[in-house]
């Protein structure tokens, strides 16, 4: 029996009439994800290879299927900086085949062993990583996020079940068509890589109850799109990305430092979950820092919401919990002064997503401190909330940022998209 | 400000007045553990031993809790069985403070480096090991769960939420009372080991709603447990220890090894997730091996539920696919004959649980591929079943065993219980 037969004897009972499509298509993936699951990294590299050629020689086609979602974005009124993410251009596009090249060229983390001993009784026992299986990913407008998708799950050996926005449907379509004729042509079952069936949230919903056809389900995009995931999925779930990003200037800071990192860290790119939302800084320095801080925030277009430390201020709103908790994704930043390093703590911990902190200070023990009780999936010392990135961290590729703490926290790349199983060996071993 | 002081000063609006017991339970458990989050080893491990003593100085009261318990299961006609899971004696109790000092003599797990570079901007980055947070276990009968769990989350930094079984309510409350104690006697907060309050189903509803507050579920007990938890939880849950464990006897298995792995895996100990459950055998070596495993099986008291191959031997029942899908937990093993290696694993792709498989062979060939394909938390070549558990893979210590592929999967010990995070040290870098 070969790899092929193995998969189709698998096959039983998945007569399609009148059953869920998104089971159907889950189903689907489940049995596609055998064969890839033992495909080599060579065969696994060459698909991918496939697959970002196929996106330049459908170019024409997928641009085409884009404008006809621009066009209905832009009849239905969606503000010009969703359009612009939705647009794809020949860039664009090179950009994502360049992608699923990047890929192709890391490792490949299916194998790996992640520990490995011989026991006392002479059993050998491996942790290995292998595949979770079926991945769902459930995105919002970006489109390229369907390419970046299916090369890092085929590479990491999973059939993923992509759900991107309907607004996207007409460019999914024609990308993931492209893609699957790729992986087809590969010698790869072309089901490892599918849309979801349906744009309702129907669609959603029934892929949020395939537990034991798809393993672990990635929601990537606004906060309530994540929170309703991780409510009503019995699927397991990674939550990603919703970013409330402190920092704080301790009173041991150099403040030229500190300067630099909070304009960095608020103004470098401002609708990403890395970038800072709210400002602490230490009383004893409040006096010379403020100030500067505040002519610095405001040339640059951000508006301040403050507390009472700042309203001698021009043009600062006054702050509330609500902006506290806010993660405004725009020229925004909440502001408070604290009495010490501790009181940072406290409010990073009651109001912080637990995405990325910073500390700006030169005193090592209240970096120590800061380190250690700052419960989030990244703490800077001297340096910008803008470094919490896969690219940045070196993993090559990054299918979203964990804010969870079962699995994965931080950057999740290739090694985040397995599990792992262990392989024991012995010779006649009882017990 | 000490870090007793940073702890109360997170205590915000946490009046107890009228609110969800469970609730004010979970939040008394977040703020502990920030402060243990904190321990060194070294107070840890002088905390478990207090523990390990309380539980010798408190035996007296703590063996008439469990004789009440024991009162009302009688009373309610609960089966031996049970009664003597539930029963403690001296003996049991010496070996639960065993239990907490083993944990004792364990390393920390928490501030362990898993990886770490720098980056090319010079740019520092650590991933090291911190505590979950808050773990919630829900778990039956055993009352030594309570003190094995405790153990093992105080020692990984972690505030436990122990919710056993109404049936062992007055042994865990005597228990708990004890451990609270010496932990308080150690200098750390008490809130980091507590009993859920209730009994009824409503206080683990509220568990199970605790999101923010408990950071991750832990079911364990029978299969519907663990069902419920799962499909209604929206706290993160790690899955554990439904068994239907396989025996696949290859066509170049050594007989007299099979024979031994079957007895061993099926006979050993049944009530445990990793008793075997099922029997495949290659129909190449079924007539000589079938007489033999039915004999050798029948005089172990097994009964065994065969298809078509066995009907030539008296006593065998005929099998269904309600028996292929069982964890019996008893003396029962399900059977049948395969065609192929490849219809083995196609079989148990179908029906097993993910937990452990063994194929029997001297091929190795057979054995990379069930290895390869076969995908449950521990495949074993040529042992027992039995062999998946913390102990024997030299763990020390173990919470559960997970079926599920996120976090953790397999044996879970103290490195299990734990989740990272990124931090990364500069000296001014911006984006």
């Amino acid at each position: 029996m070969s790899s092929a037969d193995l998969t189709s004897a698998d096959d039983a009972g998945s007569a399609t009439a009148g059953r869920d499509p998104v089971v159907v298509a889950a189903e689907r993936a489940r049995r596609a994800s055998h064969g890839l699951a033992l495909a080599t990294r060579q065969h696994k590299d060459m698909a991918l290879e496939a697959m970002a050629t196929a996106l330049e020689t459908h170019e024409a086609l997928i641009l085409a299927a884009n404008a006809e979602d621009i066009v209905r974005a832009e009849a239905s009124g969606t503000p010009a900086n969703l359009i612009d993410r939705l647009r794809l251009t020949s860039d664009r596009l090179a950009g994502m085949a360049q992608g699923l090249r990047d890929v192709a060229s890391l490792p490949d983390p299916v194998g790996e062993v992640v520990r490995g001993s011989t026991l006392a009784n002479g059993l050998e026992m491996r942790q290995v990583r292998v595949p979770f299986g079926v991945v769902g990913m459930i995105y919002e407008a970006r489109p390229n996020v369907t390419a970046d998708a299916a090369g890092i799950c085929l590479k990491s050996g999973n059939a993923v079940l992509l759900r991107g926005s309907s607004s996207a449907r007409s460019s999914n379509a024609a990308i993931v068509s492209a893609l699957r004729g790729a992986v087809e042509d590969s010698g790869l079952d072309p089901d490892v890589v599918q849309l979801v069936p349906g744009d309702t949230h129907d669609s959603v919903k029934s892929l949020m109850r395939a537990r034991g056809l798809v393993d672990v389900l990635i929601p990537r995009g606004g906060a309530a799109l994540i929170r309703s995931v991780v409510e009503e999925s019995t699927v397991p779930v990674i939550e990603t990305g919703v970013g409330n990003c402190h920092v704080y200037v301790d009173r041991a800071a150099d403040l030229d430092k500190a300067l630099a990192i909070v304009l960095n860290s608020k103004t470098q790119r401002t609708s990403v979950c890395n970038s800072a939302e709210s400002l602490l800084v230490h009383a004893d320095v409040a006096e010379e820092f403020l100030p500067r801080v505040v002519a610095a925030l405001q040339e640059a277009g951000v508006t301040i919401h403050g507390d009472a430390a700042f309203t001698p201020y021009d043009g600062v709103q006054p702050a509330t919990d609500d902006d506290y908790e806010a993660e405004y994704l725009s020229l925004d930043i909440s502001a408070r002064v604290v009495p010490s390093l501790d009181d940072a703590i406290v409010h990073i911990r009651r109001f912080s997503s637990q995405h990325t902190e910073a500390i700006v200070t030169e005193d090592l023990a209240a970096a120590r401190r800061f380190t250690a009780a700052v419960d989030s999936a990244a703490v800077m010392v001297n340096a910008s909330t803008r470094f919490t990135d896969g690219g940045e961290f070196g993993f090559g590729a990054e299918i979203g940022i964990s804010t969870q703490k079962l699995h994965a926290r931080g950057p999740m790349g290739l090694t985040e998209m397995t599990s792992t199983k262990y392989v024991v060996t012995g010779d006649g071993h009882l017990r």
